[in-house]
């Protein structure tokens, strides 16, 4: 059997479970005689341009197994999306090159849909530059905007997060709402899709369970509604609990969280809509409020993975090394959901081709028709997400997350100059 | 045995095993044929007022054990401080009269340090008053400053939820560095006293690990020292991570928080000293930024409490009844640490007259010379703190909290006019 080594790269945002995936690629790949080498570029597509291979080999088998439980991205990822062939030939002929040099002939790239996009070119580029690789796109985002997949590994793990976050931050609230804090804002992400606002809504079943609002960059942002929900909401319950997304509009289109704000010296003061939206409270109705921005804790909180989410990402990460080696091209593992309670999921084959530049939003029947809340059918969808518990392993009180050691290749090219 | 019954009361600001120590109270003082029925005062101690007192003997003892795992004060808790005896004693006045009109023999009264304060006042009044109870304090505040007791119930979960999320947040910054966000600020709370910003320390012991700067309340904010700090981080490990408290202060007292920020209508703008020094390194260093706002997420965050924090809390609850029973009044049982490593710790007893008004500060020799780090004398104090992973049991991927019934005795007195 002729071997070949493997190229390994994550892209874009990392999550708490795309190093599963690495794992998922890693150890089967090793477990199959087809493929010799795995390599992993160093932060991503930038790394594999410049010829920085990390040799996973070189890691202790342990420290691969300990993948499946550490947040991050093991082996760096990068915010780096390759032009156009057109635009830019060069940079495509270079990764061919790149994996001449190194007889790389499985290429799997782990990302969202801009990733999905330059697997799909790089999957045609090579035939045509006369060196073939099997190329197999491995889907990875905490924005669930990926088509044709049920969901996105890193998804469930934040929806769980968020959703725990919001049950939690909302008991305390109502505790001491007759004296202190009546109204609390989370911020959670999503600038265009409200997956993971929706997620919040997991916390409660009924309007007297929190979150009472939704603000969903789906739904034009309606301050008097909005506010007469709020009072509604405190005088009903004696509290409001409300998740946020980054993404959410005015009617005429600009951000919420793009306030204007200036400091006492003049300067723009950035981010955050969860302090405008809490002061527009206070100015309106006088209410006491406190509120949190989640940011990155909410795509790195391996501590509360999804168990669900964590085989998944596994499972993509090993089916994509199984097709590759069946000498497919072009494709990518997706998951496709055969029954709702109890979830029922296994992996399909979609095509590159299918999968690339297309964004999936809410459904319109996700979000209630007063746009402040979710659907039973959007439930449907979220709850086996979920479900389970992957808690990493600790030592003196915290989680013992592996770092790798990144040993590169010797380089055999000149450099590249982008 | 003559019996009596026994009020309970939380106070201040709730934390993620405060219903730990109500629990610990409750299944202790059912256990002694001294106490007839627990009441718990609903809201806090205006509930004591308004003679609110909630049966807990109606609920079920499954709901009871569910405290243990439960966030959120499970009776209500409020921000309400008792005036001096000499302001205003009629309200002590009051509470002697619901005591005696539900034959409370027992008062537990669980809070920081104005409850203590509180707490004391009580014990002395009731004989002054002529109807004899036994005042009790319980130690509560995930702020860790009360005197005398090693560390406050609370504080353990806290610490461990802000260095965890500290680790995690770090990695997924670190892997994307390069291209992406270098410099991630989060903030935690304690206004006057570092410990929870000393906490964030424990993700990382060297200086190419997170955190590589904590901003103090207890340390004058230096901006040229902090930006060259900023600098070197980013330049010699690729990114900085910072933890800042909320209280952190410019050298002439300020709050960095209050800085004058106005909004697009020239409202002011309040809240989150993150943002601000997100603001301060974009504007004169370039550096892309993060920022995140745990603020009620981090006091409630029972998914990922203490053990340590919640064997503590149950066991303040316990030996405060095993105080009253005893014929003790005026007292707090407090935590006494007898090693560090492994800890060792037992329950001893504190006077409630030692204990009010007092705020335990961060000794000096717990930050680092340069101010933007923590000692090995405050690892080893906080280290002990953070042992032990105490889940709560999921259902359908959420935590099973509980919601208590909290039913009212029936009132035999006319209302309080306050």
């Amino acid at each position: 059997m002729s071997q070949k080594n493997a190229l390994y790269s994550q892209s874009g945002g990392v999550t708490a479970v795309i190093n599963a995936t690495a794992c998922g690629v890693i150890q089967t790949a090793n477990a199959h005689d087809e493929i010799a080498t795995v390599y992993a570029a160093r932060n991503g597509i930038l790394g594999a341009l410049r010829e920085e291979l990390i040799d996973t080999s070189l890691e202790d088998p342990a420290d691969i197994a300990a993948l499946m439980h550490t947040p991050g991205g093991g082996f760096g990822s990068c915010r780096y999306k390759l032009k156009s062939l057109e635009e830019n030939k060069a940079e495509y002929e270079r990764l061919i090159e790149v994996f001449k040099a190194h007889d790389i002939g499985y290429f799997f790239y782990n990302g969202g849909g801009d990733s999905s996009d330059t697997a799909f070119k790089v999957s045609q580029i090579g035939d045509a530059l006369g060196y073939h690789v099997n190329c197999v796109g491995i889907p990875k985002t905490i924005d669930n905007d990926l088509p044709v997949t049920d969901t996105c590994p890193g998804f469930g793990s934040v929806a769980k997060y968020v959703a725990v976050s919001m049950m939690e931050a909302s008991l305390d609230v109502e505790s001491m709402a007759e004296t202190s804090t009546k109204v609390f804002v989370m911020e959670v992400m999503g600038r265009h899709a409200g997956w993971i606002a929706a997620a919040g809504g997991l916390a409660g079943r009924n309007h007297d369970e929190p979150p009472q609002i939704i603000l969903f960059p789906e739904v034009a942002f309606d301050q008097e509604a909005f506010l007469a929900r709020v009072k509604e909401s405190v005088e009903n319950y004696g509290y409001c609990s409300i998740v946020v997304s980054e993404g959410v509009k005015w009617p005429d289109g600009r951000f919420l969280s793009d306030a204007g704000t200036r400091d006492a010296f003049g300067h723009a003061q950035l981010g955050g809509c969860a302090p405008v939206i809490a002061n527009m409270v206070k100015e309106n109705l006088g209410y006491k409020y406190h509120w949190a921005v989640l940011d990155y804790l909410q795509r790195s909180a391996r501590h509360l993975a999804s168990q669900t989410d964590l085989d998944q990402a596994y499972a993509v990460g090993k089916a994509a090394v199984e097709y590759a080696v069946a000498g497919k091209n072009s494709v990518m593992p997706v998951i496709e959901r055969l029954a709702d309670k109890p979830y029922e999921w296994r992996i399909s084959e979609a095509q590159l081709g299918d999968m690339a530049n297309v964004e999936k939003m809410m459904p319109e029947d996700f979000i209630t028709d007063d746009g402040f809340g979710i659907t039973e059918a959007c439930r449907t969808y979220l709850e086996p997400l979920i479900q389970g518990e992957a808690y990493p392993p600790y030592k003196d009180g915290l989680p013992q997350y592996v770092r790798m050691k990144n040993q590169l290749a010797d380089k055999v090219l000149p450099a590249f100059e982008k």
